[in-house]
């Protein structure tokens, strides 16, 4: 596999994987910072009470700190329950931030003894009370232009409601007990069958295979706008309040959704479920679409253990969640969220592939010149030259040698991709001017000292 | 304090806070980046063993994670242990890296059971075998650049040897087993004053006050390129060979350092020593010296539990370890390292305190316009509008409400800085034009659509 030679070793990466992961931070921010959000920071580490009861099942990934007689402190799990708990905190009720950090959770504990994982998560969430689904419409536009910029290949933005999930179940005459449960299942139908997913509600869930039939019908639809209203006259669907109200919704985010122009990539799919406990209203998932990157995506969960709860596939995902902050306030103050995490991982291990795949180097320097000597003992030129240069701005090297032989500077300069080459020697010295080198042509060229700077600068800013 | 208002909680941070350290971030790594250094990342957890031995008495400061059956992990102390041990693991003998990450420590155990700290470090380090004092030189010319254009106010590099202070030890009669220990002593000489730490030597080191006095007599001694030259003519320092390497490199950065232009800032300096164990040759620390500044470092240290082993008004700090790397490789290969820590977070206290003196508020965003709207039932066209400059690359913000009032718009432009207001009215959609208001005069103006975005950046990104 080419991806492993990138790969040095768990959590370790290289400069030529930072240099990728740069780039793609790098238009993630811009994307965020273009919608005006702010950026937050909060520690590694939370009291281990304030992440239980938020992740359902998956809370036995959490990772704990040694007792040392002090606080029981946890890593974080992920960056919405800090922000929550730091909205609570803070007394803050309208914020739109992003945050971008590591987060940790344990390997599958039963079976690798005390092995952790340990992974960035890249969130932006606008909190707040609003006029409905205005800030979701952002949210969703935030994917595609990211996902548009990052040119990841094809891909779909499924868009759903707890709201409806529930409604659905009820109508269907699944017990109130047995929504989170059989909603975990259907969260499944991405990796499972139909069938497979039906015999686990059935045989595992205790569900009657009538009312597995008719959440079959359901989750089997995929529409736009179109399908929202449909449903919202659908005589079984119609009688619960909820999806009706989980309905309109998905209606007035689709209006908002075509005035941002981004409603060929957005789907309503009534199988999508999301995981985790705290969504209450709309949720979504993007996920690439052509077969090439899809399975890149897949290969990129083994190796670099991607994210947890994102399916094949999947590059984004998120969604309303009204209640959660309120668990962090002593009395219960409701401030309304909706927000979204991008699969950083996932797209860094896609990015590699595609660089790896690529005939073009991965440059790990933005240096735009090397300050080299023709002949020996011209260190203390060089040096008085290259700080000349570093404090006009210009990115460059020299060789950390008192006579470096021309060839072996020219040669770095082609490893490292460097484009230019300022060349010293006694003539050069004489004349007032430097030989530039443009290292990909050979090209050579007599520049005066007093021109040098403005020459780099065109050459190399364009 | 004012400083008090900005820091809501150790470890967490608002925007305010992390929109100056971005700015600090931002200046430092374009210095990172002009020198040409790639940059790596290591995992946040480290081997307990790797980090055994490393630090001298610092060891107690570790943290450790909870021992869950696996292999004993704690969390990583600075970022240099880890570095040295990456070149190790990766066979990697020459490169040039930043890293820019957070370190853990445990706050005085004795005191504060289990209570922990998570602050940046900042570094940059040179790995490879070169002439000597290139690229220890470049490291001070780093130093230099970004407390210059940080602008943090005057400042000094004092300079010394590993090489040097263990000569003078020895000749002054200290014997070998002690020079650790009598090192450790000479470091508090920015806190204590001479005779106190000559009491701290004689009393509970139990050296003899007749050595402790030769000591005294050369750690008072500051200068430049003149001072290695006396001392290498010092009729006992002369006898210590150790002493005459350090020395003649003193002189040979100091040449390279005029050739900078950047002496007027560097002093080379008997009594600096740093605690660090693996410390093999020259080392540097760079200290404000103006008065205010310092004070305002020094109460940083008691806010935000500023860096370790940065003595007060201390703001950088580094030197050469030739031995560390060769620790972690089996075959004990040397890779000769120096490199520097920026001490970023006392340097981010200092810019607070400043923002907070400061008249001009801290922008939090990087909003460059507000589409808002003078009339009811526009909420269409101004999502239209915003989508069309987001596509375009502007920076905007609009209300989450259908029908926000005109005046709360203009007010949370004042609030949040943002330079411009598009505001659309029926008049305006009708002649296909928008209102352009300047917030800080009140200007307005007619812009056609198709000018609007070129206007925009006209006006914003100048």
């Amino acid at each position: 596999m080419l991806n492993k030679k990138m790969t040095t070793n768990n959590n370790y990466y290289n400069p030529k994987q930072m240099a990728i992961r740069e780039k793609v931070f790098n238009t993630i921010i811009r994307c965020f910072k273009r919608h005006g959000a702010e950026t937050i920071d909060t520690p590694v580490f939370e009291l281990k009470e304030t992440l239980t009861g938020k992740y359902g099942e998956d809370s036995k990934l959490i990772y704990d700190l040694k007792d040392q007689g002090g606080e029981l402190l946890s890593l974080r799990y992920d960056l919405t329950v800090p922000f929550a708990r730091y909205l609570a905190m803070n007394k803050i009720t309208n914020i739109k931030r992003y945050h971008i950090a590591k987060v940790y959770r344990r390997d599958n504990p039963a079976m690798t003894r005390g092995r952790y994982r340990e992974f960035y998560q890249c969130d932006f969430d606008i909190a707040g009370q609003y006029d409905a689904m205005i800030p979701d419409a952002e949210c969703l536009k935030i994917v595609h232009e990211i996902l548009n910029e990052l040119d990841l290949g094809d891909f779909r933005i499924k868009v759903n409601d707890r709201r409806i999930l529930d409604g659905m179940f009820a109508v269907c005459g699944v017990p109130d007990d047995k929504f989170r449960t059989i909603c975990s299942t259907v969260d499944k139908l991405d990796k499972m069958s139909w069938e497979d997913v039906k015999k686990e509600m059935v045989n595992e869930k205790g569900l009657s295979e009538e009312a597995a039939d008719q959440i079959g019908e359901y989750v089997s639809m995929q529409g736009g706008m179109d399908l929202a209203e449909r449903l919202l006259q659908d005589h079984k669907m119609s009688q619960s309040k909820q999806a009706c109200a989980g309905l309109s919704d998905i209606k007035l985010l689709f209006k908002y959704l075509q005035l941002f122009h981004v409603t060929d990539k957005v789907v309503f799919d009534l199988s999508l479920a999301r995981g985790l406990d705290y969504y209450t209203g709309v949720i979504y998932e993007a996920v690439l679409t052509q077969a090439g990157t899809v399975s890149a995506a897949n290969e990129a969960q083994n190796d670099t253990n991607a994210e947890e709860s994102v399916s094949v596939g999947s590059v984004a995902g998120g969604g309303r969640y009204d209640g959660l902050v309120g668990m962090f306030d002593p009395k219960g103050r409701r401030v309304p969220c909706v927000g979204v995490s991008i699969g950083i991982e996932r797209i860094f291990s896609i990015m590699e592939q595609k660089a790896e795949a690529s005939p073009q180097k991965v440059r790990t320097t933005e240096v735009q010149i090397m300050v080299a000597s023709a002949q020996k003992n011209l260190l203390e030129e060089r040096l008085q030259l290259i700080s000349e240069l570093w404090n006009a701005g210009i990115k460059a090297e020299l060789m950390y040698k008192k006579n470096p032989k021309l060839l072996s500077q020219l040669q770095y300069c082609e490893e490292a991709g460097i484009p230019l080459v300022a060349i010293l020697g006694e003539q050069e010295l004489k004349d007032g001017v430097v030989k530039l080198r443009v290292v990909a042509t050979r090209e050579e060229v007599d520049i005066s000292r007093a021109d040098l700077i403005s020459e780099i600068k065109r050459r190399t800013e364009a």
